[in-house]
C-alpha cells in the first residue's frame, strides 16, 4: 500500500485525480500505475486498469489468478469490473468512496451473483489516500 | 449496428467471444473493434474498452460527449463503467446478457444515482448476435 500511495502522490503532482495501484504476485512487485486521465487524455486510465494492463502485459496472461492488487481508493465500477474479468482473486483499497465506489459502497460488483468473486478489504491507510484527495480538491477551489 | 457485427463476425473467427463495438460521431464513424481477449491476452480487451481507447486517442480527449455506441451484446460491468467514465449519452447494444449484462439484466450501471447518466436501448438486431454467439458455443463445444 505504500507504494500505491507513492503513486498517487505522482497522480497529485501530476494534477490527476489521486489514485495509485499495484499489482503483486506472490511478494514480487508485477506492476504499479497512477491515474492518468488528464495526461494521457483518456478516459480508461484509471490506476487500477493501467497497473491491469501492465501485468497481463508483463505475465503474459489475461487471467492474474496469482496476483493481489492493493488500491488507495475503492474502485469504480470499470475498474471493480477490470478487476473482476482479470481474475485478482483479492484485493485491498484505501479509503471508501461514498459517490463512486463499486465494492460496496454504491453497488458490489466484486460479488455478482454469475460472476467471479473478488474477496477485498477496504479502509487501509485510508486518512494518508483522503489526505492526498484534500490537497486535490484544495488544488481544485484555488484553480477556479 | 451492422458494422459492429461484422466486427463481432471477426471475433468469433479468431476464435473469441463474438462482440464487436463501434463509436459513432454525427454519423462519422471514430471507430471499431472487436473483443481480442484471448489472442491479446489481455483481460481489458472488450470490444467496448478498446473502441473507447481508440476514439479517445482519434478525438484527442477522454470526454466522447457527442458520441454514441454500437454494441452487439450488452456491456459487462468494466465496459459499461468504461462508457460511463468517458461520457458517452447513448448506447444501443443487441443482445441482453441475463448472466454478466450491467445495463438492466444483473445491475444497471448507467444510471446510478452520482454519476453520469447514459441513455440506452437494448435488443438492436439481437437475433443476429445471438446466432454469432450460438456458433461460438457450437465450436466450445466441439472442442472439448
Amino acid at each position: 500500500m505504500a507504494i500505491a500511495l507513492k503513486e498517487a502522490e505522482k497522480a497529485l503532482n501530476e494534477k490527476e485525480v489521486p489514485v495509485g495501484a499495484v499489482v503483486v504476485r506472490k511478494g514480487e512487485l508485477i506492476s504499479k500505475a497512477h491515474n492518468t486521465r488528464e495526461k494521457s487524455k483518456n478516459a480508461l486510465h484509471h490506476a487500477e486498469v493501467l497497473a491491469i494492463n501492465e501485468a497481463c502485459k508483463k505475465l503474459g496472461g489475461w487471467r492474474l489468478w496469482e496476483c493481489e492488487m492493493y488500491i488507495t481508493m475503492e474502485p469504480c465500477p470499470m475498474c471493480a469490473g477490470a478487476i473482476v474479468n482479470s481474475r485478482i482473486p483479492k484485493i485491498y483499497f484505501g479509503a471508501y468512496d461514498d459517490k463512486y465506489g463499486a465494492c460496496g459502497s454504491t453497488v458490489n460488483l466484486l460479488n455478482m451473483e454469475n460472476n467471479f468473486k473478488v474477496r477485498y478489504e477496504g479502509g487501509f491507510e485510508k486518512e494518508k489516500s483522503l489526505e492526498l484527495f484534500e490537497s486535490f480538491f484544495k488544488y481544485l477551489r484555488e484553480k477556479h
